[in-house]
């Protein structure tokens, strides 16, 4: 990709450059939530720079969808419209136009010190799935609970595992969780006992959002499934795992998952993200036609999580990457759809837990604390094998090729007590 | 209840009585979809008669929430308003009042033959969950496929076993379901194979519809939990068996359930259930304290399920009851919220299958066939062990006590070859 550069001073180290131009849904003390996005340290509101004509390819009654609460009806304009309002952007932020650099008025109005702004969640999510396509996630799953020797059961290197979740507690960044209660079994017992979960965890996961869909009882094929990928974000699937032991058979996860679901702030679009496609892990045995695909699908994105004590400090526990998933998102769509399940503008997909092949790469602290095993030492002498109250996990995640650098900010969420 | 009696002519069979008054969305050739009722055969215009003044209750501009595609708004003005609105709808359809009745013009602006309209969707679906908690369903299921002597998974006394559905993918009645396609294992293979379900099955259940919620991190207890129980209608969760076998482990059913869940077009309300409480089966062991409750919390509502061959001739393979539900619908409400987990106006929750003692009470062709071992004979020779090409099923569930007769009308579905 050719070099570009942005008349707006970006500081080095920004997930925000002028190759990223997220989506995003912001409010002032001012003014009711709209749409923005974000360069540098700034704000953009697009629903002010809409409003002057700036956009023409969105015009008539439809500039009115920068003043949503969500960004899906933006989203269901469709990406052929999307890509080239945020082309547009880039040509306004570059050095060689004038039209905004040069307009002092709309400039002063458009763009805000983003530490004074309040990021909300930008989407309506309308159905969310988890998958777990982490086959170093699976392994270390299947060689706690069940054999090393057969660690994967036997369906999963043949069909991304997919279940659903709840969409009504899925929350945005900066949003305290407060500790589940529920049912777990105590060792050794028969009857369950009720109480606080004594086993949170995060999952580090990715997101991608969907644009448009198919009809019910139609396909999407691993083809054409890059269509319908709008953009993605992180994503921070809480889990309570004393909870979840006793309660998934035969149907799997329920008040071990619903309580809440983190996610981070900003849409990165499938069109920045382009520069860090890669080769996944090659697929062993052969998958069946509809799951076949050819090109490089996976992507290159570095992701991290710490600890935030309540003293103030931070300990990163987990240092990953998404290139590392078995399964890539087409083929995630192309099952989910191969029955004729239709999907919708507005629904989130979960990559399952982002596990990498070392210790220091595990994307949960069952997996880093290994069932609680090996505790991981924090920086004020305490001990961590699952989150306690008072601890803010903190996930980052940033793509970074040659002079190319496209972030996702974070999701950081407060661990509440239980009520 | 005492007897009421209406000025509109109803059949003596009919479902929908005065003492019903349930609520849908329905459409006519030149008209936009608007919420209407249903008394005999007729569908009244509500949206009319909220034009004309004769709901006080809803005023202003609420009054073009009945012109909404969906009943979320309505619902969402909550029970004290939508209970006073049903009741006003009973007081206009009193033989004792005359304000409608003796208004020609809109007597005959309200009043359509019901066989002339088309029913719609019902609601925007926001959220689906399915329990699991008819433990005649639960056990036969357990005698089939693990162990007569253990068919009961240890948790499924102590808790209203659910898990998470698709929402997108519920329609209503008359929407023909495509059979899906998926990958399944056949007996003896380590490869599976892809092609249409050969298992595709009904599950005869109810499904309520939640108003008003929690917020995020509180719980709703079991005491208030009727507070969010807005109504109830017939619920066909299909299913196919033999790619739910491949696919379910460790994470629940995917895509063996998300090609399509059937919904029946009407909602009846809780009020208009009322005189038909009951209690439910004893539950032993004792549950814990958050899932324990008092009163008659299970309703007796007759269900039953026949299948039309593609000659038209019909079958009646299941006759059950609501009544035979283990868990009733507040402790699923208060378990679902336990964990914090926040419920929304417009979610809908399935009962799971709803069977009853006896064989001819079993509520899906996996239980009533035995998996396959005891093959149901049609009235044209031909036999089912499960549901075939060109079938259409059809559930029907009324209330009958004394001279008070509410009905659900029907889902009715039917199946289309694969693609």
């Amino acid at each position: 990709m050719n070099k570009m550069k942005s008349w707006v001073d970006i500081p080095a180290d920004s997930d925000f450059t002028i190759y990223n131009i997220p989506f995003g849904i912001f409010k002032t003390a001012d003014k009711q939530p709209r749409m923005g996005t974000a360069i540098g340290d700034y704000m953009i509101d697009l629903a002010y720079l809409a409003s002057k004509g700036y956009f023409e390819m969105v015009s008539g009654r439809s500039i009115l969808i920068f003043e949503n609460r969500y960004l899906n009806d933006f989203i269901d304009l469709g990406k052929e419209v999307t890509t080239k309002f945020r082309e547009r952007i880039i040509e306004l932020l570059s050095e060689e136009n004038d039209e905004l650099q040069n307009n002092a008025e709309d400039r002063e109005n458009a763009f805000l010190p983003r530490e004074e702004v309040t990021m909300l969640m930008p989407l309506d999510v309308r159905n969310y799935t988890d998958f777990y396509s982490s086959i170093e996630h699976a392994t270390n799953v299947g060689t706690m609970f069940r054999d090393p020797d057969n660690a994967l059961l036997p369906n999963w290197k043949h069909l991304p595992v997919g279940y659903h979740g709840r969409a009504s507690s899925i929350v945005v960044s900066g949003t305290p969780v407060r500790r589940p209660k529920g049912q777990t079994l105590p060792a050794g017992e028969t009857q369950p006992v009720f109480g606080p979960t004594r086993l949170l965890d995060f999952e580090l996961e990715m997101a991608f959002v969907t644009c448009g869909g198919n009809t019910l009882g139609e396909s999407i094929s691993v083809e054409n499934a890059e269509d319908h990928i709008f953009g993605m974000l992180l994503f921070n699937d809480w889990s309570a795992r004393d909870i979840q032991k006793w309660e998934y058979v035969p149907l799997g996860p329920f008040l071990a998952k619903n309580f809440a679901s983190s996610i981070s702030p900003w849409i990165v679009t499938m069109e920045a993200l382009e520069p860090f496609r890669t080769e996944g892990p090659e697929q062993d045995p052969e998958v069946l036609p509809y799951l076949a695909f050819s090109g490089a699908k996976n992507f290159d994105i570095d992701l991290s999580v710490s600890i935030q004590i309540p003293s103030g400090e931070e300990k990163t526990v987990c240092n990953s990457n998404f290139k590392y998933m078995y399964w890539n998102m087409s083929q995630q769509l192309a099952h989910h759809t191969v029955n004729g399940c239709n999907i919708v503008t507005g629904d989130l997909y979960g990559s399952g837990t982002i596990s990498g092949p070392t210790p220091d790469s595990y994307g949960s602290m069952l997996e880093i604390s290994w069932k609680g095993t090996k505790p991981v030492a924090m920086p004020d002498g305490s001990q961590r094998k699952f989150i306690e109250d008072g601890d803010t996990v903190i996930m980052k995640g940033s793509a970074v090729k040659e002079h190319i650098r496209v972030g996702f900010g974070e999701v950081s969420t407060l661990i509440l007590p239980a009520n």
